[in-house]
C-alpha cells in the first residue's frame, strides 16, 4: 500500500500556511477597498498603488460634489446598521437553538452506550479499543458549537465588508466602470478568501485538538469531527432560509407598494422599505450563500473524513492520505488567489462589455489551474494504492483514480454553471423566447419560464449523475465526497464572483438614492446586471455541490448506521423513498407561502408609512426605515420557524420512529427530487428576471418591439419576474439546506438510530 | 395450502356473466339517453319510465321552439364530425404505431433464445418445461394488439355516446336541472360500464384462449398477457398526451383570440374555435380519462397476474385464485350497478345545490359496497392461506391479509379524492386563499396556487405511502398491485362522474351556441360546476392508481429480470434513479412547450378567420369550424410525438445499454418524482380555474368584494387560470402515463433486457 509522499509534518505545515495566506490575501484586498475614502477629502493621500491614489479624473458632474459622499456614507450606513439589526436578532434565535440543538447532541449521542464512561471495542475494528460513546458525544457536541461559530462569524465578516464596499463601489463608479468593478470584486474576494480559509484552519485546528484526546482512535475522532459539518449546516438553515425570505419580503412589498401603487422607481429614497430590500441583498445573497457554500464545504469535508478514517487511510494512522480533504482545500486557496490577480490585477476592464467576460473567466481559469493542483496534492499526498471501505468491504484505489473522481467534481461543476448561464442570460434564445412569450400575455410568459425551468434541469442532472458514477465506480462513497470537495475546491473565486452581485446591487440602489447622475446609474447597472448572471451561476453551482454534499454524507450515514444494502424493493425504504420526494414539495410551499405573508406585512407597514407622514411622498419628510428594517427581520424570523422545524425534525422523527432503513430511503428521494425543483425553480426565476431586463434594455431589434417600459408585453414580464423571485432567491436555494441538513443530521444520529431507532416496527 | 371455495368451474361462468351484465347495463343506459329526441317531434310517445315520456312541464321559453332543437341537433353534429375526424387521423397513427411495435415486441422477445422453437425449463420452476420464448413472443404480440384494440373500442365507444349526449343534456335542461343530470350521468355511465365490462371481457377471453396453447405452462401463459396490458397503455399515450395536447391548444387559442382580443364571450358560435374547443373536451377528458384508466386497469391486472403465475397460485394451477384479479373488477361491475341506481333511480335531483352532493356520494356508496364485496370475493376466492413469490424466495399470506390489501388501495383513492376536493373546490378555504391573492395582482396569484398545489401532494403521498407498506408488507409485489385493483375496482362509477363533466361542459357550450336563454345556461353552469370538482377527483384517482400500478409493475419487472435488490448504494442504480427523477421534468417541458406551439397555430387560424370572413362578428357568417378542428387535430399529433418517443425509447435505451439495475433505478426515480408533479400540477390548475370560477359566481361576502368579472382582481384570476390549463389537462395527467408506459414496456420487455441488455458495462 505504501505512504503518501508528503510527510506527516510537511502536511501540519502545509496545511496552516496555506489558511493563513488565504485569511491574509483578504487582509490585503479589505484595506485596498477601504483606501476608497467615504469622507469628503477628495484627494486621498498614500501610495499609488492600482490608481487609488490617483487624483481624480473628473469626468463626471458630481464627483467634487461634498454632498454626494456624504449622502452616500449615510445610506451605507442605513445599511450597514439594518444589517447588523438582522444579524444580531437573528443571533439571538441561532444562540438559543445552538444551545437547544447542543444539548440535543450530546444527550442522544452519549445514551448510545448508556453514558457509560468506559473505552468500547471499536465498531468497524473490532479488535482495537475506541473511547466510550460518551466522548464522542462530548466532542460532537463541541464540533458542532465550533462548525456553528465559524459559519456565523464568515457571515457576519461577509456582511460588514459587503456593506462597507457598496458605497465605495458607486462613488469609484464616478471614475469609470474599471475602477468600480474592481472595488466591488476585491470585497467579494474578501468574503471568499475569509470563509474559505476560516473554514480550513478551524477544521485542521479541531482535529489537531481532538487529537490529543482520541490519540490513536481515529474512528471516534472524525465521528466527532462530523458535528462541524452540522453546525455549518444548520447555521445555513437560518442565513439562507430565513435571509432567503428576508431579501424577497422586502423585495416584494417594496416593489408592490412602490412601483405598483404608486409609481415610483426602484430604489427611491421616498420607499420606507428601500433600505429594507437593499439589507436584503446583503442577508440573503451574501451571508445567506455563503453560510450554504461553508455548510456544503464542511460536509463534504467531514464525509471524506469520516469515510476515510474506516478506510486504509485510518486503519493505517497515514496522517497525510486522512487529511487528503483538506490538502485539496489548501491548494484551492492558492489557486484561486492567482485566478483573482487576473480579475484585479493582471487585466483591467474598459468597457461595460468586458465585465462579464471577466467573471466567467474567472471560472475557467479556476478550474484550469485548480485540475493541474488537484493532480498535484494527489500525487503527494496519497499512496499510489489504497482502499476505501464500501459498506462493509474494502475497495482497492490507485491515485489516479482519485485524480479522476476530484476531477470529475469540478468540471461539472463548471459544465453546471455554463448551462445556468445558458438559459438564464438574455443573450441566448431561452430567454428570448420567454421574453416573446409575453406578447401574449402573463399566462404564456408563466407557461414558458416554467417549462424552460423544467428544460434547464436536464444537463446539470445528466453532469451530476456522470460525476456520481465516475466517483462511485472508483472509489464509492469517498469518491462522492472528493468529488464534492472538487466541485467546492474553488469556493473562495465562487464566492468573490457571487458577493460580487448583490454589492453592485446596493452600489446601484445608493446612487439612485444619492441622486447621483443618470451616467452613473448606467454603469452600475451594467454591474448589476453581470452579477445577476453570477449569481445564477453560483446558484447552480451551490445546488449541484449540495446534491453530491448530500449523497456523500448519504454514504456516511449509512456506513455509520451499519446498513450493507439500501434496497428499493423492501417496504420500509420505498415508502421512505416516496414520501422523501415528496419533503421538497412540503418544503417550498412553506417557503412560498412565507415569503407572501412576510411581503404582505411590509406592504401593509409602507401603505401605513405613505398615508400618515406628511410630505414623505413630495420628498419634504424622511421615511421611517428602521420599521421596514424591523418588520422584515422579525418576519423573515418568525416565518422560517415551520421550515426549519420540517427540516430538522423529519430525520429525528423518521429515525426514531421508523428506523435506519426508511430513513434512508427519505435521504435518497429527498436528494433526486429536491435537486431538480431547486435547479428548475432558480434557472425559472432567473430567466423570467432577465427577460424582463431584456425588454427594458432594448438592445436588439427583437427586444424593442417588445418594449418599451411600461408596455403590454413588458408588464406581462414584470409579473413573470415578481412570480419568480420568492423561486430564485427563497424557495429554490432553501431546498440545498433541507437535502443536505437532513443528510448531516442523520449521519450524526446515526449510531443512535441504529442502537434506538425504529421503535414503530419494534413494538409490531 | 388448501384450495379456492369458488369451483374453477364457478370462476369461469361468473366472471363472463359479470362482464356481460355490465356490457348489457351500459346498453340500457344508452337506450334511456336516447329517448330524448333530436328532431322535433314534441312529445315522445312510448312508456312512462323515468318520466322520459312525461308530457313536457313548459316551465321555459323556448321549449316549443323547433329552432332550438335544430340548432342543437346541428351543433351536436359538428361537434360528433370533430370528435369522428380527429379519432380516426389519431387512428391512422396509432395504426402505423401498433405495427411497428408490434414487430418489434415479437422480434426483441423472440431473439430471447434466439428464435428456437424447441420447449425450455422454465424460468422459475426449473423442474417443469416451458413454451419455447418465440411462443411467448407470438402470444404477447397478439395480447399487445388485443389490448390496444380494446382500449381504441372503449375510447371511441365513450366519444359516440358522449357527443350523442351533449345536446340531449341541454334540452332536457329545459326541464329542470334533475332531468339534466339523469341524462349526463346515464352518458358518462355507458362509458364507465362499457370500458369496464369490456376491458375484463377480452382478458378473461384471451387467457381461457392462450391457455389451449399453453396447456399447464402458467408462467409463459401470464407472461404474455402482460402484453395486453402494454397496448392498453400505450394506447392511453396517444388517447392522454395527444388529446390533452388538443382540448389546451384548441382552448387556449379559442380564449386568446375570443374573450380577450374580440372581447366575445366563451362558447360564443362566432368564434371559429368554438366546436373544436367542445371536441376538444371530449377528446381529452372522455377518451384521454378513459384509455387512461383502461391502462391502469389492465395494467394492474396484468401485473397481478404475472406475480401470481410463479406463486402459490401459478404453481398449484389454482385457477379460481389465479383470476383473482379478475374476480375482484367482476365485482366490481356490480357494486357499481347498484351505485348507478343510486345517482338515477332511488333518488333524485331537485336543485343545483344537490349536484355536487349526489357525486360525492356515488364515491363513497361504491367504496363502502365495494369494501363488503371484496371481503366476499376475498373469501371464496382464494385459499385461507398461500404464498406469494417475493424477489426470490416464497411469502406465507393469509387471505384477510390479501383482503386488507385490496381495501387499503380502494381507501386510499377515496382519501386522494376528498383531499383533492378539499384543494380545489372553492367551497374551502385553499381556493379562497388563491383567489383572494389575486387582489395583489396575477403574480401572487401563481405564486400562492403553485404553493397550494406542492401542499396538496402531502397528504395523497401519505396516503399511497400507507397503502404501499401495508400491501407491500403483507403480499409483496402482488399486494401492491391487487391495492391498484382495489383502487380501480370501482372504475366505472369514477369514469361515470368523470365523463359527465365534459358532456356538461358541452350541453353548456351548446346552450350558448344555440341562443338558448341564460336560465338554461345557468342550469349547465350548474351542472358543469360539480364536474369541475368531479374531475379533479378523477384526476387525483387517476395519478394515485398510476403510482400503484407502476410500482407493481415495477416489482413485475423486476421479478421477471431476476434481479433480488435494487439498491440505491450501487453506483448503476444510484444514476438511474436521479436521471429517472428528472423524467417527468424533461417530458412536462416538452408537453407545456407543444401545448403552446399548438395553441399559436389556432391563434393565427382563428385570427386570419376574423380577418378574411366579412360579416363573421356580425353574425351573418358562418366560420370555418372544420379548418380549426383540423389543425387541432394535426398540431396535436405532430406535437406528440417528441414527448411519445421519450417515454417510448427511454426503457429501450437504457435497457439496452445500462441494463436491467439502472433501468430499475429510472422506474423508481421516475416514479417517486412524477407523482408530486403530477398531483401538484392538477391540483394548482384546478384551484386556479375555480379560484376563478369563485370570484365570477360572486357567491359570498368576500367573493364579491374580489369581483365582479372584468376587475383587476378577476383579470389576475384569469391569468392564473390558463396558466393552470396545461397544467391540470395536458402535463399533469400525462405523467401518470409516462411512469405506467415505462414500467409495462420494461416488464414486457425484461427477458430481453436481461439476455441482451447492458452493453455498455459489457463493453468497458
Amino acid at each position: 500500500m505504501g505512504e503518501a509522499l508528503l510527510s506527516e509534518f510537511a502536511t501540519e505545515i502545509f496545511v496552516p500556511v496555506c489558511a493563513v495566506i488565504g485569511i491574509a490575501f483578504s487582509l490585503v484586498q479589505w484595506v485596498l477597498v477601504s483606501r476608497v475614502k467615504l469622507t469628503s477629502e477628495r484627494h486621498a493621500s498614500g501610495s499609488n498603488k492600482n490608481g487609488y491614489g490617483d487624483s481624480l479624473i473628473e469626468e463626471e458632474e458630481g464627483l467634487n460634489d461634498h454632498n454626494v459622499v456624504t449622502k452616500c456614507a449615510e445610506i451605507q450606513n442605513a445599511i450597514s446598521e439594518g444589517a447588523t439589526s438582522f444579524l444580531f436578532t437573528e443571533y439571538q434565535y441561532v444562540g438559543v437553538f445552538m444551545i437547544g440543538f447542543a444539548i440535543l447532541i450530546f444527550l442522544f449521542l452519549g445514551s448510545v452506550e448508556g453514558f457509560s464512561t468506559k473505552s468500547q471495542p471499536c465498531t468497524y475494528d473490532k479488535e482495537n479499543i475506541c473511547k466510550p460513546a460518551l466522548g464522542t458525544a462530548l466532542f460532537s457536541t463541541i464540533s458542532f458549537l465550533l462548525g456553528a461559530i465559524t459559519s456565523v462569524l464568515s457571515g457576519f465578516l461577509g456582511m460588514k465588508i459587503a456593506t462597507y464596499a457598496n458605497a465605495r463601489t458607486t462613488l469609484e463608479a464616478r471614475k469609470g466602470v474599471g475602477k468600480a468593478f474592481i472595488v466591488a470584486f476585491r470585497s467579494g474576494a474578501v468574503m471568499g478568501f475569509l470563509l474559505a480559509a476560516n473554514g480550513l484552519l478551524v477544521l485542521y485546528v479541531a482535529i489537531n485538538l481532538f487529537k490529543l484526546y482520541y490519540g490513536d482512535d481515529w474512528e471516534g475522532l472524525f465521528e466527532a469531527i462530523t458535528g462541524y459539518g452540522l453546525g455549518g449546516s444548520s447555521m445555513a438553515l437560518f442565513g439562507r432560509v430565513g435571509g432567503g425570505i428576508y431579501t424577497k419580503a422586502a423585495d416584494v412589498g417594496a416593489d408592490l407598494v412602490g412601483k405598483v401603487e404608486r409609481n415610483i422607481p426602484e430604489d427611491d429614497p421616498r420607499n420606507p422599505a428601500v433600505i429594507a430590500d437593499n439589507v436584503g441583498d446583503n442577508v440573503g445573497d451574501i451571508a445567506g450563500m455563503g453560510s450554504d457554500l461553508f455548510g456544503s464545504y464542511a460536509e463534504s469535508s467531514c464525509a471524506a473524513l469520516v469515510v476515510a478514517s474506516i478506510s486504509s487511510f485510518g486503519v493505517n494512522h497515514d496522517f497525510t492520505a486522512m487529511l487528503y480533504p483538506l490538502l485539496i482545500s489548501s491548494v484551492g486557496i492558492l489557486v484561486c488567489l492567482i485566478t483573482t490577480l487576473f480579475a484585479t490585477d493582471f487585466f483591467e476592464i474598459n468597457g461595460v462589455n468586458e465585465i462579464e467576460p471577466a467573471l466567467k473567466k474567472q471560472l475557467i481559469i479556476s478550474t484550469v489551474i485548480m485540475t493541474v493542483g488537484i493532480a498535484f496534492v494527489t500525487w503527494i499526498g496519497v499512496p499510489s494504492s489504497f482502499t476505501i471501505y464500501n459498506f462493509g468491504d474494502q475497495k482497492v484505489v490507485k491515485n489516479w483514480q482519485l485524480f479522476l473522481c476530484v476531477g470529475v467534481g469540478l468540471w461539472a461543476g463548471l459544465i453546471i454553471g455554463f448551462v445556468t448561464e445558458y438559459y438564464t442570460i438574455n443573450a441566448y434564445s431561452p430567454v428570448q423566447d420567454v421574453a416573446d412569450s409575453c406578447r401574449t400575455g402573463a399566462a404564456t410568459n408563466v407557461i414558458f419560464g416554467l417549462a424552460l425551468g423544467y428544460k434547464s434541469v436536464i444537463i446539470p442532472i445528466f453532469a451530476i449523475a456522470i460525476s456520481i458514477f465516475v466517483s462511485f465506480s472508483f472509489a464509492a462513497m469517498y469518491g462522492i465526497a472528493v468529488a464534492a470537495l472538487g466541485m467546492l475546491s474553488t469556493i473562495a473565486t465562487g464566492l468573490a464572483i457571487d458577493a460580487y452581485g448583490p454589492i453592485s446591487d446596493n452600489a446601484g440602489g445608493i446612487a439612485e438614492m444619492a441622486g447621483m447622475s443618470h451616467r452613473i446609474r448606467e454603469r452600475t447597472d451594467a454591474l448589476d446586471a453581470a452579477g445577476n448572471t453570477t449569481a445564477a451561476i453560483g446558484k447552480g453551482f451551490a445546488i449541484g455541490s449540495a446534491a453530491l454534499v448530500s449523497l456523500a454524507l448519504f454514504g456516511a450515514f449509512v456506513s455509520r448506521a451499519a446498513i450493507t444494502t439500501v434496497d428499493v424493493l423492501t417496504p420500509k425504504v420505498f415508502i421512505g423513498l416516496i414520501v422523501g420526494a415528496m419533503l421538497p414539495y412540503w418544503f417550498s410551499a412553506m417557503t412560498m407561502k412565507s415569503v407572501g405573508s412576510a411581503a404582505l406585512k411590509m406592504v401593509e407597514e409602507v401603505r401605513r408609512q405613505f398615508n400618515t407622514i406628511p410630505g414623505l411622498m413630495e420628498g419634504h419628510a424622511k421615511p421611517d426605515y428602521a420599521t421596514c428594517v424591523k418588520i422584515s427581520t422579525d418576519a423573515s424570523i418568525k416565518e422560517m420557524i415551520p421550515p426549519g422545524a420540517l427540516v430538522m425534525l423529519t430525520p429525528l422523527i423518521v429515525g426514531i420512529f421508523f428506523g435506519v432503513e426508511t430513513l434512508a430511503g427519505v435521504l435518497a428521494g429527498a436528494l433526486v427530487s429536491g435537486v431538480q425543483i431547486a435547479i428548475s425553480a432558480s434557472n425559472t426565476g432567473g430567466a423570467w428576471d432577465n427577460a424582463k431586463k431584456y425588454i427594458e434594455a432594448g438592445a436588439s431589434e427583437h427586444a424593442r418591439t417588445l418594449g418599451p417600459k411600461g408596455s403590454d408585453p413588458h408588464k406581462a414580464a414584470v409579473i413573470g419576474d415578481t412570480v419568480g423571485d420568492p423561486l430564485k432567491d427563497t424557495s429554490g436555494p432553501s431546498l440545498n439546506i433541507l437535502i443536505k441538513l437532513m443528510a448531516v443530521e442523520s449521519l450524526v444520529f446515526a449510531p443512535f438510530f441504529a442502537t434506538h431507532g425504529g421503535l414503530l416496527f419494534k413494538i409490531f
